[in-house]
């Protein structure tokens, strides 16, 4: 029996981590569960999973979590805040931690979940974006294991079982090319939220399916393989495969090229992760390679998909330029949902963000530092830039 | 430091190996080898790699390397016959032997050197075909390892790095096509051995290449593997694959799949069974996907590349069919190259031979039963196919 948390459980990937936990024979636990705001989509999961732990980010909707236990008679405890989600990483009847909250906000309980030697089922990549040297060194001191939940490292991940990451000669991170591959600035300068939030291969939440069609979800997920399998950013290559089949590739030193392959569908990697790799039976459904017509692949557009390029760039740099990169790039995201700006200002604001805090890029790696200029960049991205 | 024999040394598989040990940095050292009849080739093998042991098959031949080796004061010991093979498979000095020759007659020394406790770098499809499980019992007894040599089962090998095999559900064997693929059974009646011969994709010897046309070696490759890997027919299913970029896929139970991609150089797979799974420097060159604009996948056509279908058939049935089948598909390739009969009657010849001995199918699997209805099915075939 494996007893897990979720952080975020009503957001895209926590939904699907549920259905891995409703198919999982009973073999995986929901002990813990948090979530922002939505009382709603929590009540449901309370109903049919009965968690004996739940906490809301939100105080109002804490208190609506709180009523509706006594009206029914759950013996639930019900926390609330920053405070909250950190019980929900550490506590004491759990082994593993499912960290799916979107955004830098995954941080603090992060660490802390491992502070408390609980393994990690990583969907929050901001984490280790912005702290990954730290999350990593926690990691190791503390004994536990990462396992990636983004189908593109559970890819690498796969891919590099039984190797050595010593024999990586380069890890091929794929990429759809979101719906805007094949475009021209001219094109983009026109584009509406909802082209830029109809992803052509994932149903994905709000933020992630923005960074898709901007590539920096694939410059988020270069600086994560660079923590995850500790490799050198001229290692880490990207590849637009628009058909999402093959999830990523690790090529080794004899030239030989190990590639991981599956449906588009996350429980497949939430499944092999929250099993600590060991391989169930099938959730997701299986590839007809009689019915996949062509794979095809192509060279990323990084003038046009700028914010891939300043991933590279503010990942190369590391310090506290990734922090300022995913802190700009969350709040340009947000400006851009709430119909503030273009979908073309994104890698601008990011880029005016970067030279504006250029003094403060070297500054030490720690939690402090990060949570100051994360709140530094997010003011200065909302006073700005819109 | 590695020491090994190559048996055939002077075909297609046995000169790449070669290759490998020439740029191994001295990590493997050539001890002994073997040929058929080519008495030049063997000369210049001696010349630059000096083995110690040298067996030509051919009697004359061995006597023209003896003459050589005293002309030159090279101080080689030269071998003839089966025995001679057996010898240079059986060395004291050596813990592996390539077995690169083609067709059974690798069958004896194959088992020879499992008996002394040598590892086998597995070239030689046939051996497992026709004796698979002999091979794998003796290989489990003798407590060695069998590397496989094939591009496509030296890719489940590397996928199934990491893994455990009760965790496969399917083993996906790529195919090229061939030079025919797609052409139909009246187009196939007018072949020439020249265009049977031109392989589209990869330079082989003659035998290989005539079974890559009629898909037979697909076939040998799909028994080769259910010996290998344990795996039941209805589990191994063959693709075609015209790039042969992938160079096969393992489905596992999750519906993950895990495939192996590189260019198409038999030096990869070579150097990898050399190096017992330890991957080593690039002498294959490296894949780029931003050049490889497509990979596509296709269904075998069966009924008239019929040679696959007859293969999954005695693979099935087990017992000797594997065996009439071999024996009647070398008749008919060796037919075929003198020019005696047209393509089209190869899989009719083997039709007629499992017909004709199917009330020997089902006999002990033995060594002596082996040559025996081996012996037979040549005989049947050259008496009555021509």
């Amino acid at each position: 029996m494996n007893n897990i948390s979720i952080l975020g459980v009503t957001g895209s990937i926590g939904i699907q981590t549920l259905d891995v936990i409703r198919k999982s024979n009973k073999e995986i636990n929901l002990v813990g569960v948090s979530a922002n705001t939505s009382v709603n989509k929590m009540k449901e999961i309370i109903k049919e999973f009965m968690p004996k732990y739940v906490a809301m980010m939100d105080r109002n909707a804490a208190d609506d979590i709180k009523s509706y236990c006594i009206e029914n008679n759950f013996n639930i405890e019900v926390y609330s805040a920053i405070e909250g989600l950190e019980k929900i990483a550490t506590l004491e009847e759990i082994d593993m931690v499912v960290t799916s909250v979107v955004g830098m906000i995954g941080l603090r309980p992060t660490i802390k979940a491992i502070e408390a030697k609980k393994d990690i089922a990583l969907a929050n990549k901001e984490t280790l974006v912005v702290a990954g040297e730290l999350i990593m060194k926690k990691a190791r001191e503390n004994n536990i294991k990462i396992y990636p939940v983004d189908s593109e490292h559970s890819a690498i991940f796969q891919a590099l079982s039984g190797y050595k990451t010593d024999d990586i000669s380069k890890i091929i991170l794929t990429a759809s090319g979101g719906p805007f591959r094949g475009k021209n600035l001219e094109y983009l300068k026109n584009v509406t939220v909802e082209e830029a939030l109809n992803h052509p291969k994932w149903n994905m939440g709000k933020k992630i399916s923005i960074d898709s069609a901007t590539l920096m979800n694939k410059g988020l997920e270069v600086i994560e393989a660079h923590y995850l399998f500790n490799c050198s950013y001229d290692k880490i290559e990207v590849i637009i495969h628009p058909q999402s089949i093959i999830h990523s590739m690790v090529e080794y030193k004899d030239a030989s090229v190990i590639a991981q392959l599956g449906s588009t569908d996350m429980r497949l990697p939430i499944q092999y992760a929250l099993n600590k790799k060991v391989r169930k039976h099938p959730i997701a459904s299986k590839l007809n390679f009689y019915e996949i017509s062509e794979l095809t692949f192509e060279k990323p557009d990084m003038e046009t998909f700028k914010c891939l390029k300043l991933a590279y760039q503010a990942g190369k740099e590391g310090g506290l330029a990734p922090c300022i990169l995913n802190s700009a790039n969350e709040e340009a995201v947000a400006l851009l949902l709430e119909e503030k700006i273009n979908f073309i200002e994104i890698p601008t604001i990011i880029e005016k963000a970067l030279e504006y805090f250029k003094e403060e890029k070297s500054k030490e790696l720690t939690l402090e530092n990060i949570l100051e200029i994360d709140y530094k960049v997010r003011k200065y991205v909302r006073d700005n830039c819109k």
